[in-house]
């Protein structure tokens, strides 16, 4: 039935290979001892000379588009349609060896897993490494995607780095152009889906025992800031009772931030920056900003408890006495990944075998601006203890394995309703 | 009745003098446009080279000692018991005009108010400039005054300020001479009382709308940091169960403080300083610490109250599987003044029908290390907004003429409670 034929398939030996090419790009790193790959930097340079070796190994053919990002396709063919797959080759500095370079050895994984059926394929493959997600080297993150699907601000091209290098120098001299990022947009149609393998960034796949998750939207989130202004005074002096404390007033608010995180099903809701004013140890703090992260799967959950919260913290500063200023407000709806892919993604794993976990990525991903040109899903991988952007960012080979086995069914079955189509 | 005549002393005046006084002195400054008056700087021997010129000109004897504290008195003979006047004249970097100056120029012009009948008294009148209170230079808070009681550590004399300075260079170059440090004591006996004049920093005075309040005692001190340990985490991806937030925790604790503060007559209980760690928006914090200031005049609620607050932040860690570490515990005894010359006090303001407020300072000052070798008492005089360490310190001519006042009576009454013993 099947058009490519998978039990002949030695998953065991490809996971053992990608687990050791993701060793062997850790050392493209700008900082020695650690993980460092920036955007269109000499590690980045260097990463891509090895994917690309390994790409044309199993006769991917290379080319690197105007914003850097490296495609290897079975096909020359621009207007063939295609599976991408893939995801970023940059890291956070002092990162981890999974956080986007997994999916990328698992897309060249796969590539090989099918060596012998790509003919028989109703559509070409390629495998994308994208040249920036993290954001860390122009301050702004998902460079790379945004550029593949033509929604990058023009206004970052001149943006500069720590070094006071303008973003499209730095391309420039990696070989790209900005001059031509019009050419960096994929072709309308011709991505049949995009699939993003990732780690999965968090504790849930590991909690449960489960080697592989099925991304079923990247939640959306909510950054503000609420900033509790009292009045600073000595600690020594200054009497209960007059006081206008405007740490008491945080520290009463970001209890409220747990409190409804705690009580919706799915909200995560978290302060994690908070500045106090002087911060010194005999002062009533005088002035206090916490900024909240509030992300669900539901738009519509995520801004009443966000509502809900600016309100208490309303009261709280009123019954106070203080003034509360709210800045930095962003909103950021959820995606929801395609339904199709998730459902041949479920059926897959059932007739493999395996548990079909569901789940809602709380990080961004390049797959948030894939899925705005093609049907687009993400598969999560365990990861040890939740850990990345963290040199102790940890993947088994056996769930690499298991991540390989569910790629390659997916593929087959996309195949058998893509042919019948 | 009285020894000395005060219904012809013309009080404004001096209260004019005194205001004027401070403003001078606030021009001798090691910063260009702010009040900075740091341990044995130019700025000091500017204004060192002033209060000498007032000094003098009321007919008291300078003399600086071998740790640079500056003493005018109205007698040469160390053996004759006196009444000790003053406060510091050091500031911190960017203070007032008030904290610790007003004292020294108050004694001043008590000399003045009382030139006519200085003769008359049973005692000689000593005014002190301590060379150093605030600690900033040092690190070291106090030392003029320990010097003067004997308890300066001697370690200190080789401790180096921000430019490598040793604290003996310093005062050698001042004129002073760390070698002579014994000879900075005061003699046995030799002072009957110790009055320290100064600024309330706080808003009690101004709210109850008095000018002077008569201070029984400063409070003890307890100062500790709690450091809450969670578990780092992705605001994005980890569920609100899993998580072991350091932040709420620290959250919940510091409500705690403010609610014990409240509940106990008396009690200052602050945290004026918080650390968390990695304090980034989009990661749940994995380390807060906080430093809890205490204060009360009455040791056994001071430590009732930590221990209190240390059992709360142990339940609230382990019903949450942090862990909760004591660190940097610092304990300081209250100090009562001397309740005799508080008595003499109150009845002083009482028959010049004045209110007499009794308060308790919550910061220290020399007067605590004074108290150890002699009867001490402090004045508090209002200031606007309770505001010092800044260049808006306020203090008004009519508050300050109050505390002249006072302080006549207070020596006419001492005088007569002297000479009937």
């Amino acid at each position: 039935m099947s058009i490519c034929d998978s039990t002949n398939i030695d998953f065991e030996k490809l996971a053992a290979q990608v687990f050791d090419r993701c060793e062997v790009i850790a050392q493209c790193s700008d900082e020695a001892g650690k993980i460092t790959r920036l955007f269109c930097s000499p590690a980045m340079a260097n990463a891509h000379k090895q994917i690309r070796l390994w790409m044309e190994g199993c006769g991917l053919h290379c080319q690197m588009d105007s914003l850097c990002n490296l495609l290897g396709s079975t096909t020359t063919d621009d207007d063939r349609p295609r599976l991408l797959i893939g995801s970023h080759i940059d890291t956070v500095p002092n990162g981890g060896r999974y956080d986007g370079m997994l999916g990328i050895l698992l897309g060249i994984g796969v590539v090989e897993a099918l060596q012998s059926s790509l003919d028989q394929l109703p559509f070409a493959l390629s495998v994308v490494a994208f040249s920036e997600e993290e954001g860390v080297r122009y301050r702004s993150p998902y460079i790379g995607s945004k550029a593949m699907v033509g929604c990058l601000d023009s206004e970052l091209l001149d943006r500069v780095d720590d070094q006071g290098i303008r973003l499209r120098d730095a391309v420039k001299d990696f070989g790209g152009s900005v001059e031509h990022l019009a050419a960096a947009r994929l072709r309308e149609g011709s991505v049949i889906a995009f699939l993003e393998p990732h780690i999965e960034q968090g504790p849930v796949l590991e909690a449960e025992n489960l080697a592989v998750g099925i991304v079923t939207g990247i939640a959306g989130q909510t950054r503000l800031t609420a900033r509790f202004v009292g009045k600073a005074g000595h600690a020594g002096t200054v009497p209960m009772s007059m006081r206008r404390d405007a740490l008491a007033a945080a520290a009463m608010w970001i209890q409220e931030v747990e409190r409804i995180g705690q009580a919706r099903e799915g909200l995560m809701a978290t302060v994690g920056h908070v500045q106090v004013s002087p911060n010194v140890p005999n002062v009533i703090p005088g002035e206090v900003a916490v900024r909240l992260d509030a992300r669900h799967a539901i738009d519509s959950v995520r801004i009443a408890a966000a509502k809900e919260l600016q309100l208490r913290g309303e009261s709280i500063a009123s019954e106070r006495g203080l003034e509360l200023h709210w800045e930095r407000c962003e909103e950021q709806n959820a995606v929801p990944t395609d339904s199709d892919l998730n459902a041949l993604l479920k059926q897959t794993m059932e007739e493999l075998g395996l548990p079909n976990k569901q789940m809602v990525s709380g990080a961004g991903h390049d797959a948030v601006y894939m899925s705005r040109v093609a049907p687009t899903t993400m598969l999560f991988v365990r990861c040890r203890g939740g850990i990345s952007h963290h040199p102790d960012e940890s993947v088994t080979q056996a769930d690499i394995a298991v991540t390989l086995r569910t790629m390659v069914g997916f593929i087959e079955r996309l195949s058998m309703s893509y042919s019948h189509k």
